[in-house]
């Protein structure tokens, strides 16, 4: 079973800097917002397709570890990776390093579940949803 | 004819603030929308109203003048003043000073249309728009 | 020993809410860092005072769990209440409800460090933090 | 006498798009300073070096025309020009359109000062800028 993975490079925005210099925390979660995009461009997970459908993936839950910070003018890459799991959920894990020393600076992860278009949860992965997984040998 | 405003205090946020250690530029147009909703609030004006009767209402010009920098933790104040005018145009004038000295900060300026739902420009003042400024005073 | 809390209320700016007409999840990061200061205010914690001593407070971990959303217009209050511990370091937990039917819609967490100006790791309380615990019957 | 520009072409973030599903009209700013900082690298224009020589540059005024909204998913291009001028001021003008129409959808304006590192107004161009602006045949 293939580890699906995707990889972007970015630099940090001179509006996303704190007053201490370095990247305000919150930020990260637009990154990894961006490296789920990445991801699903690359592997070819339209969500757009599955609002299409009628599904949501609002996020659960969400964690950050923050080791080192990046500054302005630094460029970074997100690697984003799919945990597979059965149950219908979509997990990332992502890992934000330095493009230049490759130091892991920021790691996390995301959990978003399948809802209806009244945001009614949905127990089972839609069908596009699982042969996607199929079609990439994820299941 | 009355000259409508509202008022509305603020504290900048960290996360508001940039590396130079003042508001970012950018974050005034977030103060310059709420002083449009405290505006709206204030004075009856219910722009949630207007949408469900199928009006949009974009901003299409903005401006803003920096006379002096917030900093964090510092208490603003927006003053938002309405702009009579014949044509259906809504716009609204901006003051942001400082809630201790009164000191003008920023000041600025922004114009909305009235579309549809799907996006046209409407000539005319809605009836809803016309009446609530005929309530006013303001026509 | 006391549970030290303070509470925020705010209510969502336009700017704060996504295509789907929710609170984007990263802003959450923004309603907590509003928590973190409101307590502070309220408690006597002075941030300022730490970093003119010589010490920052970076947050080193964050995870947040999405339960309802919140929508443009409604009012949330933010309950931030700290977590007493013996190592060197700032936890707070954090649990945003709906201001009217009090239901509970995200919770979450913060763990900030002690580093000196330069971000080296400080592995004791900083005195100051030390008598301020003392003061709050904290420790 | 060259007329300088840049060119940024960047895609729409769901972070940046609001209820409507356009672009929320703040992040535009965002963009100019995306494309500021393009052009600054693009024609070595280092403003990390001004601050180094003591100088900031903050925007005094800017302003912002919306034709045509961008939506999730969308490529723009950020074209940035500078405005030749006399003066101790840096200006911008800027024109975002679509990356595959061509269309123009926003065009703006910045207009930036010097100061010293205290915030005190610079009424002569700095050398280090003079000179610049020499060897690339603008003045």
């Amino acid at each position: 079973m293939k580890d699906l993975k995707a990889f972007t490079e970015f630099k940090v925005r001179f509006s996303e800097v704190d007053s201490m210099r370095v990247v305000w925390h919150g930020n990260y979660l637009k990154y990894f917002e961006d490296g789920r995009e990445a991801f699903g461009l690359q592997h070819d997970l339209d969500y757009l397709k599955l609002y299409d459908l009628g599904f949501l993936t609002p996020i659960v839950h969400t964690e950050l570890d923050f080791k080192w910070p990046l500054r302005y003018g630094d460029t970074g890459v997100i690697e984003t990776r799919l945990e597979s799991c059965l149950a219908a959920k979509i997990i990332h894990h992502y890992r934000i390093y330095n493009a230049h020393t490759e130091k892991t600076l920021v790691t996390g992860k995301t959990i978003q579940v399948f809802t209806d278009i009244k945001g009614q949860l949905i127990l089972n992965n839609p069908d596009f949803y699982q042969n996607w997984k199929k079609l990439k040998g994820l299941s």
